[in-house]
């Protein structure tokens, strides 16, 4: 019985859900080993280019990229999508549930690849609208290739900058994860998003965006297709969203066009963050509906979301869900739109 | 209509509800003016004790303490309980909704309180048992006091270790909030329990500390009243709950004796990730059955929290919801229980 409870510890990684919150956690031990893990003393953040994996991806023992943009020879390319050599997930058949005792587990299939771009001190915030757009459509052409995959439920695609906000590596990188199920904070945008679409017929992120646009002061910068505006119930200082205006389910079918438009606004959005708040760490990421069931998430609005690491998540914010933010979101806006 | 969107800039802090989510913030905009707070550089975490504002609470400017415990002269004092000077809550009649085109928010009512001790050097994890037991006892009676006021719904005692952990100040101080609302995780870890309680008719954490105790392989530390180990779906390495092995759904339920033998796993949890992670920033805090409604929530089980700071919650976890932690709870409990 102790053997069963204990789980099988050879499995690579694991799904595991939380008996009472119904969430899932992944169990990834082989992610210990990673080179630059974060020790539990206090380390500085300051990666020489010389010794840095991401510089020629290849020679550091990663395989051919899945996908490589506008290389010229060898070492000259602009960016690369690769699979991560310390991935939390792996492709594999499709997970089955595992019962041990009262819980629940499954293994953790998927994939996690990471989208490197050719410079190895400038970050997005940095690049250019062009270079953005091309970041943008290496994370839709890696999501069209993935998505229809057996056992995918959820793309998850996000980007670390800086120590405080949990990069490994200096050297700008995005990250894709494919996951074997549709992870909670995502789900429960989902269900707030269907619960109105039942009740109203409309769109909530549609809705809200109207009030926005109609308001004006939480406004950070907008074109013809994208809007960025820092939310009215921000979790953090200077949080900024990107919608498109157009009610849209889906990241992956953004069109040539749309996504030039897009690229415009998300740089912009991140430039205004690094060079107003200093080059802070800062995380951001994409919500989207998941990609099997595509009627079912009609209702949804995808978009991104900035999250620059103006404050720690502490003990009161871990331990009830509830965010304290010590900026209000209409004059960081305010700030936000002076940033030049 | 422009101005009704925007909420009532003078408002001392706000709780808002994600419209899509459901979930609260707060917004406490007076939080900015901490001394201490958090920039948006790095910086170290070392603060002298001639200028440390918790070594004579009331030359720096708090108040006259509302509990104050082995006091044998004016600054000879084991612990005080002090209202904080930059609170996220404050005293005030009951908050009401109001509605601002689609959003919701309502007033920052309630308490936040400081509990601090003597020691500028020595945190939690060092302390003596019964050092220990008297931090307990100042919750506890703290709890008391303020739980039957009309417009409390939860309260949340936690602690902040170490500049990671978010603490702005390094004198160790505990904080005490009591909010107009429950919290979006402990709504969630009590539907949870109620939802297996109506299934079963057990509740969930009986159950579950049951198989802990019949495996072994997660424990920490127990004795005939408490236990520690590291639970199954952990959230982060080296995470460790302690709960009563009685069914027990309210903190402030605990007798003196129970206090005692509480205390006695509590810092003996502590000191092993003091000792074993070699100093690690870290978090903690209570979960336990709302104070209203009492006989609602007999269904609960009320614990502690122990988060070390091992890892960063970064783009992944903040846009999912799924942590990944990179040691499994087996070996992270048979490291902890080695360590002396």
């Amino acid at each position: 019985m102790a053997k069963k409870i204990a789980g099988n510890k050879k499995k690579f990684s694991e799904l595991r859900q939380d008996l009472v919150s119904g969430e899932w956690v992944v169990i990834a031990t082989s992610r210990a080993r990673r080179p630059h893990a974060l020790k539990y003393g206090r380390e500085k953040f300051n990666q020489p280019k010389n010794t840095c994996p991401f510089e020629d991806p290849q020679k550091s023992g990663h395989t051919e990229p899945i996908l490589i943009l506008n290389q010229k020879s060898g070492k000259d390319w602009f960016l690369q999508v690769i699979p991560n050599k310390f991935p939390a997930f792996i492709p594999g058949p499709c997970p089955e549930i595992r019962h041990l005792g009262l819980y629940q587990e499954q293994d953790g299939i998927g994939f996690h690849d990471l989208i490197v771009t050719r410079y190895h001190d400038k970050q997005i915030a940095q690049f250019s609208q062009e270079e953005v757009e091309k970041v943008l459509w290496a994370y839709q052409t890696r999501y069209l290739a993935i998505k229809d995959d057996d056992c995918v439920k959820y793309i998850s695609i996000f980007h670390n900058h800086g120590r405080e906000a949990g990069a490994s590596i200096s050297h700008p990188h995005s990250q894709f994860i494919a996951l074997p199920v549709i992870p909670p904070d995502v789900s429960q945008s989902l269900d707030g998003s269907k619960k109105y679409y039942n009740k109203f017929k409309r769109c909530v992120h549609c809705d809200m965006l109207k009030q926005e646009l109609d308001f004006g002061g939480r406004l950070v910068y907008q074109n013809n297709f994208a809007v960025a505006y820092c939310p009215y119930a921000s979790r953090i200082a200077y949080e900024i969203r990107v919608y498109p205006k157009v009610h849209m389910p889906r990241f992956e079918d953004l069109s040539n066009l749309q996504r030039r438009y897009l690229a415009e606004v998300f740089r912009v959005a991140l430039y205004k963050i690094y060079k107003g708040l200093k080059d802070p760490a800062y995380n951001f990421f994409i919500h989207t509906a998941p990609p099997k069931e595509s009627k079912e998430y009609n209702h949804y609005h995808w978009h991104l979301e900035i999250i620059p690491k103006t404050a720690i998540w502490a003990g009161f914010e871990i331990g009830t869900g509830i965010d304290i933010s010590t900026v209000s979101p209409t004059p960081a806006a305010e700030f936000l739109r002076k940033v030049k």
